[in-house]
């Protein structure tokens, strides 16, 4: 099986011998075939500065290898050891605030820094010399969950130095730089690139603002969040082309999904081999709505490469955020989860972790095997999900999710936009963008989350959520996709501002509006007691989050305003555009109208649905196999039985037995079907 | 028409001539007859240290003059340009916590900073030169917002020296501060005035605690909030004498009324020449009675000069605030609430302003038309309002609001006291007066809001609003007031700290217990499980926020408790004063007592009501004409009809119309009318 | 009568001769005997370095002494006074983001600093020499309120060198301490004791984090929470050494009992004289379940050494915490309050405090007399008390509580493992063990809170709350005391961790699994959305905060889930382990519940209840007189009537007087019984 299932392991925290040769034996026996290994013992791998002993490693590697255990191994370079940070202060972390984020925790280092950036290379270096030939590595792990923790955005000397050269190299003059920022308002232009400070305002979550409010130039900010961004990126690179110099192995990171949103994924992984990532969904209650959207996302980041899953929820233990402990797994909630991410073309799954950790800010949350090294229902799971998936493990490895019909366009500077502005705080770019993921997997529908730079030219559908930022190449590839006979389907707040995070003096959407034959007309945030009805003709539904009234410029209307002093006014418009057909949503919907304006959308574009009947909480993933045959499979994230009606006889894809019409899943069960 | 009736104007943003032709073109036929400029733009007037170039500005004020349309010249001081940041950080504002506020959003600067000051009156003295006489400059503005988003309050060295100058100059001895400011609590007595540290902890709403909390001396704080306050006017006044100097045109500043309070405006605007401020009601919502209370204050900072309101609501658009958009204009509330501003007395009002910003932190909120320069539904409603404003600017021009009979007293050392120790989360000192002046504006009767420095002799009735600082000239005009006829209204929170911040070791109301004939017996916070019913005889209302439970000493009791413990003690007191009477009100109440209460009071006190039956939603305005005639302006605030009745048979005052006795408004429609 | 009966007061706040006669005069008639002086007046005592001047305070205490009212002198070292502060700089407490607290507010001093001890010694060695001897002075509290409003953890250079020597000291080498507190998480191992850096997220209440979540180690951790706990205990013995040369008066100084938990009062008061403490109940809604629990643990703290209750709410007044006054005490609940805490075992009740502050932070809040002298209310409620206090003295000083048959352990390790990590934000330790404590004291058994380090192997049950800390004397001693026949009651989260913070690799509850008969198995948070019932045959009940879910090893199921998924499963346990019993409760239940079950356990273990029915809201306090009888005192914090069943004919223990079986209890009375 080449399928890779197993979890993180630590053997640098382990003393006695005794202990040691007991984890063999609990991994050995657990059927895992992968463990992920070292992205936070730079204290044991350098114990001083160009001292390096990376035996308790390599020895692992080795035990674990022979026993058929592949291991990833991982740059250590989330946390440099406590002598460097107290040497070499300057590689400290800055905050938005000016404050250095001192030694004590992770994360704690600029990643600009030249000091720190050396050391990175020489002890990845090292790295590639021990591990890139070694036969029982399966592949590479650089650092871990780039800018995580309020740790993405440093403000010391040496990024404002690099964010102003950045700035000076892309503007020339300042007289450039002020009219595309626009810097004349309140009196914010430069006369010496020199003068610019780093934006103050907090956008990462876990940054704390200096003052309630600091309204920093958007402009600004959104530049130093790309700066930011690429900065890391960067930082990859160096690291992921020493390692290339040294090993064939399959190099990676470990991304954040859409949880941090600190680095442009599409961007970073241009270089690499396997798209990375970490999830942690909750094992007793979740409907893994955000998991399926997100793995949509990352199966298609490196297409036809199925994407490794490096950290996964195993459940169960106290939490490291204080107070917000996990729930344990409910009874065979572990195996639905990992073949959902296998099903989704995960190439690995490998839980966080092996052992609960006794010490440290992750103390006691969640891992496989508890901290008295006795094996209980997590562990089982575990054994009886790596049986499973061996039997499943031709039909996976030799299929792939089918390519769907429809691709949800995402991108990072609207992402960011509306992360430094937002418009409403119930809002957020990515919800939005998962409520109509979801609201089409609950319908049947599939869908590809890429980016807009991806080609999308041969999807029936191609939905824009909220691409708030717009620039010239975007615009015309939406054109050419919709006048070549694309369904074209764009939502409130699109194409309002350039990547300079300057609103563009045309009428809304700018660039679009003979695509969606509508001008946007008046905008609005929507609360809760100015909720109005919007009507379809054959359904109704309630407007959430903003408004983007339309004026026709030769669309129709097909949702309009059914009360409030808007009555009859268009929210909703469909136009013909060559070949093609494009709709405006100006508004969000409840979930019950998404779901029917969608399907009236889909049908009309002659998208195919699941032979299936679904329902909330169940999902079906169409995988197409190399023979061209699909298997479905349906996944029941309930904890009570769901029933799906398929439209024709079904047979089991593994055992091959005949399932009839009405089929019944198990509470947290699943089931390949072949129809 | 002498009233004027505009927007702000940014031409200084427009890069492009054609934009800058189409936008003159906009304005001339929007009907505005002024604008306001200049306020940010000090990169634009002073690029680089001692080079002026005010083209921009000049040429925008001559092509507008030249279409018949004023404009409103400000100072730019809100915002220092970056190169005088850059090269000057000693002019840094620096926040409670020692931080510094670099370049990069607004009022950046130390107000009291003498190198700024240096700049400032440089600046300023170009500004008069280039503007003081030309015939299109209908008046100047000095600096923007004073003390807005936490930046009234500067901690920096030079603030800190002044301020123990100031200390010193005061109270000329360590014992005699020691003593005055009660020093010995906690041990914090000085032998040496440069021990003063300046207080920490925030007063200002976005200001953020070092510590949760953070106990300084209140009479610090107290004398720090008057000296920040002083310092303000100080600058004001450098400004505002070097303009006198170069014209005779109106000077003045945009406050933000009862926004952020961080500046004593009775003493600010005794050298100004007409009151300006900035206010932002929710054209969809809102009631109006936060603008109408403010209004009532603002006409009467300076009496019979019509005030300026320099930033107004036009509605719509992303907020500045993330996440906080705001709503479009109900259709007509724009004419509405303008309206509603010029019949209480503004002699201007300017909307906040012509054309969305796109760049910057206020980029994509509110203005009279979009980016696109299309003209949209506020544009047009400006228009109409403009021509219904020429309809009624005969009969607004030669009348002002009719002189109230009832007076509220404001008292900044009382605003500042209950701000720096709250009694009570749900209380606030402005928000407490404003009930009152809702209550009595939904029963009929009109108040002016005054300083009790003002001569307040000749109103019927006075209300005196938690005056909780008291000094001795206040006590005795407010017991002339009484002795002489005068009905007197006291609250809860009256007359118990000294303006020092420190209590008074008397019976309270100290220096009033023989006006109102009660002590203070017992006070208490009001919880949601301590409410109790106070019984008035031929009604009963239930209490609110805090209880000044009284002990008679001459006055009878009209309000007690009804139960609680205290069943049958004294709550609200009338007492016979010479010749007047002085009520005092222990505690506030739910709207419909507080109503009922006042109308009591004010019945008996011979205040007439205006000759309406009113509802929530609907207010009044009486003007009193030349001839002495009175026109009512009557406004519906409501998104519905509002039905008036008067007591007699009305005729329309604009057309002469017969309306009858029974009145409908539609919904955001106002009528003038003569009885 | 030997019992203290007084107030705080504050003869350095009072310049006027008349106004101190005045005082002194009030204090006299208001019947007190004690009162406490100078905790604050380091600026009067030594008002310039080296120059002292005792002679404001000395001559109260002489001329109340003279009265035959004694005081409690405090040393100053709360407040260094501004000449310290300006002159020595480095002095100042640094806060955990590394900002200089300043002047202005209390508790600005670092207690590890040399300079601020030297100060210290010199101002105690006068105050020692001065009221040594003096025949008024009953006693000395050292300081005030250690800890207090986030002054608790200072960060300044002082203190990281000696954290960092007691370190070195206490683990020898670098590996040693690497291993101990398992530094190889997130590669925190150190090569030198000098790497270390305090830890930074705040786990104090008052203090702010520096970025949302800052992840120490932590053992760092809770090895800092030692040091400071530690650096305080060192603080206090240097000035209890200093006084204890000069007198043979009691030395103590007030604690915040369970509301601040800076110090491990357990070591702090093994060499204090009488254990000392400040509580502020709500003197109108109060049920006094924590007083009640803070008292059982306060006279226990010092075993037959009444305690002294130093500070005391008086009830009314604004808040020193803006916004959040107090309401005035119910009518009888002075008194009601008072002799419950004598009742409890104190040996003086101190209120807090003579007259309200004028000035300073304190303001306006609580006090027996209002600022203008006038006696009202509380001052009358004060008299009756204090000669009700005389008619019961007779029997409070010749009896104390009687021992009780149950103890409640309570370990600071735990309490400070918990702050650091805990794991529901609805969970505390101390809210826990008050739990169990208030259902055993409404069942109308009693409880003493003591150390686990006490002796308490001749209490017939010992209920060890969340003991998430062990040690192998603790465990030695739980297993001993159970083997010798005692009743061992445990809860969920009991001995996971050792005293580093770091969980123990073995089955929990480590080193009890035997005593307790169970293995915990899985553990889990208790949401809204997981609650299960449970089941325990002849009731039931609903978990809450946490589950610690039991496996059997020898033990018998007394409660199991009656559904979830784990129906069937045991989450109570009941074990024989040699001649005792041991339970292990796995989860907290509903108030109900928690009284049912632990009435079956006491009872099953023969502890006897007090000989009445009682209700909510009603306490009964059993005091052993030195003959051997017993007398309850009975208590009804209510707002109504309380009617207690007595199982025999009661008399008054007072009068003498027959009161049958029924009694009644008027609203905030209380009565003392003999049965």
């Amino acid at each position: 099986m080449n399928l890779l299932y197993g979890f993180s392991f630590y053997p640098e925290h382990i003393y006695e011998e005794e202990a040691y040769q007991k984890d063999l034996k609990l991994i050995k026996e657990s059927g895992a075939n992968v463990v992920r290994m070292g992205e936070f013992c730079w204290d044991v791998l350098e114990p001083s500065e160009g001292v390096y002993d990376f035996s308790t490693i390599e020895r692992a590697v080795n035990d674990l290898g022979k026993m058929g255990i592949q291991t990833i191994i991982c740059t250590p370079t989330a946390c440099p050891p406590a002598w460097m940070s107290r040497n070499y202060p300057e590689i400290a972390y800055v905050d938005n605030r000016g404050i250095r984020r001192d030694f004590g925790a992770r994360h704690h280092y600029c990643y600009n820094n030249e000091t720190y950036r050396g050391f990175t290379k020489k002890i990845v270096e090292k790295i590639g010399e021990t591990f890139g030939k070694n036969p029982y590595v399966v592949g590479f792990q650089i650092g871990n969950e780039f800018a995580q923790e309020g740790s993405g955005r440093c403000h010391c000397d040496v990024c404002r130095g690099k964010f102003v050269q950045s700035v000076k190299e892309h503007y020339k003059t300042t007289e450039n730089l002020n009219q595309s920022w626009g810097l004349r308002f309140w009196g914010q232009s430069y006369t010496d690139f020199n003068q610019i400070e780093l934006p103050i305002a907090p956008t990462e979550r876990d940054a704390r603002p200096l003052i309630k409010s600091y309204f920093d130039s958007p402009s600004l900010r959104l530049n130093f969040e790309r700066f930011a961004s690429d900065s890391f990126i960067e930082y990859f690179n160096l690291q992921a082309d020493i390692l290339k110099s040294y090993t064939d192995k399959k190099i990676t990171t470990n991304t954040t999904g859409f949880g941090t949103n600190g680095v442009d994924y599409f961007k970073m992984f241009q270089t690499a081999d396997v798209f990375g990532l970490d999830a942690y969904p909750d094992l007793y209650r979740d409907n893994m709505d955000n998991s399926s959207f997100e793995n949509s996302f990352a199966r298609n980041i490196i297409r036809n490469e199925k994407f490794w899953m490096l950290e996964f929820s195993i459940g169960g233990g106290h939490g490291l955020w204080s107070g917000e402990g996990r729930l344990q797994p409910y009874p065979g909630a572990i195996e639905n989860a990992v073949m959902h991410t296998f099903a989704s073309d995960a190439g690995a799954v490998v839980h966080f972790q092996y052992k609960i950790f006794c010490s440290g800010a992750e103390q006691l949350n969640y891992a496989l095997i508890d901290q008295d090294r006795v094996p209980r229902r997590r562990y089982f799971e575990f054994q009886r999900t790596m049986e499973h998936l061996k039997e499943h493990s031709a039909v996976l490895e030799h299929s792939q999710v089918k390519k769907a019909d429809t691709a949800i366009l995402i991108d990072y500077n609207s992402l960011w936009a509306l992360r430094i502005k937002p418009v409403k705080h119930e809002h957020s770019y990515i919800g939005y963008a998962c409520e109509l993921y979801t609201a089409l997997k609950e319908l049947g529908y599939s869908a590809d989350v890429i980016s807009w730079k991806n080609d999308f030219s041969d999807y029936k559908t191609v939905i824009v959520p909220n691409m708030f930022v717009i620039c010239d190449e975007a615009a015309e590839k939406l054109k050419a996709y919709t006048a070549a006979g694309g369904t074209l389907v764009g939502t409130f707040l699109t194409a309002i501002k350039d990547t300079d995070n300057v609103a563009i003096s045309e009428s809304g959407p700018c660039g679009l509006t003979e695509v969606f034959g509508v001008n946007i007309s008046e905008i609005e945030p929507v609360f809760e007691d100015t909720v109005a009805t919007i009507d379809f003709g054959s359904f109704q539904g309630k407007d959430k989050y903003w408004l983007d009234v339309l004026e026709g410029k030769g669309a129709e209307p097909i949702g309009t305003f059914a009360n409030s002093y808007r009555r009859g006014e268009m929210i909703v418009s469909k136009n013909s555009y060559q070949k093609g057909t494009a709709y405006y949503i100006g508004t969000a919907f409840d979930d019950d109208c998404t779901k029917k304006l969608l399907d009236t959308i889909l049908k009309e574009a002659s998208v195919a649905k699941a032979p299936f009947t679904l329902a909330k909480g169940v999902e079906v993933i169409t995988r197409e196999c190399s023979d061209g045959d699909l298997v479905h499979y349906i996944f029941n994230f309930k904890r009570e039985d769901a029933h799906v009606q398929a439209e024709k006889n079904c047979t089991c894809a593994i055992t091959g037995k005949q399932l009839g019409k009405s089929i019944k899943i198990a509470p947290k069960g699943y089931i390949a079907i072949k129809i």
